[in-house]
């Protein structure tokens, strides 16, 4: 836990918040700080700050917290992904927050299999804690938006422009004739964009077509085929290295 | 599994092919060709190619191979890991040549516990198949040579220049001043480099120190603080993308 993310409801105007769940035993058993030593903290959605530890026994730690004035930006990519098997989704978690995701949007598409959604891996009280997780790895406290879509075409019908209207649209297939920096060099006005990944046997023409209709421009990743979680987070690496931000 | 991996020991001077193990099973139940169908096949650390199934059972597959005159050239890119814990490890070789790495140097460092290099992920018995179902996946045949070394300076001092004496070494760390772009750049002439990619905690001082003395730039990821396997997907995604190559 390389920061400490609190809720606003738990942190009173003088900055004093008491804490008496995991992340006192974390507190306590592994970064085992004592009174007076300081600990990164940030609000969940809110700024970054410091906590001088008042008191720290093995069930309670009490902290004074200050915050910074600006909050950190949020993270200009969202991720439109065709829903993984729940076994992979669940490794996900935590690496999308920790490497940036504005919102995560799950779709169904031809190839994914509806039971996929019936797992409790899109059960917010499973993925959010793993959400967390990743933002107290990674040091950062903006909660991806999380919205789970089990059907295809009602979806790119009805809210994808409402969710991404002035978005820059990008889709990884392996037909795409562009690279993903020319697609980012082009489409450089546009301050956020959504990246759509498709199912491990790819989007059907049909789903390509779809969102090409909706502005989707296609992009392609190199030859080599890969799991959905490591291409979902090679793409985020590389979105955030092209872009110069963290 | 997107490619069929076969050792050249069980292809004959024909190209005739036997199967019958988890491969023959695969093709039975979960591609389900029929005698007649090709499917991709490669050779491992050979040439890629095509197999006509002559025959397929629920034991036994037959298949008549044709290879590629050329091997796929090796991947650029080798990695030098401090030993993750062995839960991340697992969890990362599929990975890694998956992405494509030439070679993987598993290394202590003074924030690795010695434990992790008791474990049995670290034994070519289990790691090996891992590997192959990463070239599978990527439809790649390029092995990765591992070397697991328990002890940090003398690997550095006795063994770095013989693994990585021509190679662009760059090592990833938050106290570097360049972009990975920018190393990149100055670095065109290698043909080959080395990344380094330190424990959980980060190398010490002393641990960069040494390896600056060989010759290793620091590069900064941005300001987030990533898991192991996170960072290692990462870095290599970005790396591949920066080269324009697979």
């Amino acid at each position: 836990m390389n920061l400490v993310i609190l809720r606003s409801s738990e942190v009173d105007e003088a900055g004093q918040c008491i804490l008496s769940d995991e992340r006192a035993r974390h507190i306590h058993k592994v970064l085992k700080v004592s009174p007076g030593r300081s600990l990164r903290v940030g609000l969940l959605n809110g700024p970054l700050g410091t906590a001088v530890v008042q008191d720290c026994g093995s069930d309670s730690v009490e902290l004074a917290c200050t915050f910074e004035r600006e909050r950190p930006p949020e993270p200009n990519i969202d991720l439109l992904l065709a829903m993984p098997r729940p076994k992979v989704m669940k490794r996900l978690w935590a690496q999308l927050s920790a490497l940036g995701v504005g919102r995560i949007v799950l779709l169904r598409a031809e190839k994914v299999e509806r039971f996929y959604f019936d797992s409790h891996v899109v059960d917010p009280g499973f993925y959010t804690p793993l959400l967390i997780e990743g933002l107290q790895q990674a040091r950062c406290t903006h909660l991806p938006r999380v919205d789970v879509r089990p059907l295809f075409k009602p979806f790119i019908e009805d809210e994808l422009d409402v969710f991404f209207g002035d978005h820059l649209k990008l889709v990884a297939d392996p037909s795409g004739e562009k690279r993903l920096q020319e697609c980012l060099v082009d489409g450089a006005k546009h301050r956020r964009f959504v990246v759509a990944i498709g199912p491990e046997g790819g989007w059907t023409p049909y789903e390509i077509a779809m969102l090409e209709n909706r502005g989707f421009q296609r992009f392609a990743m190199g030859m080599r085929v890969l799991r959905t979680d490591t291409a979902t987070v090679g793409l985020l690496a590389i979105l955030g290295e092209l872009q110069g931000n963290g």
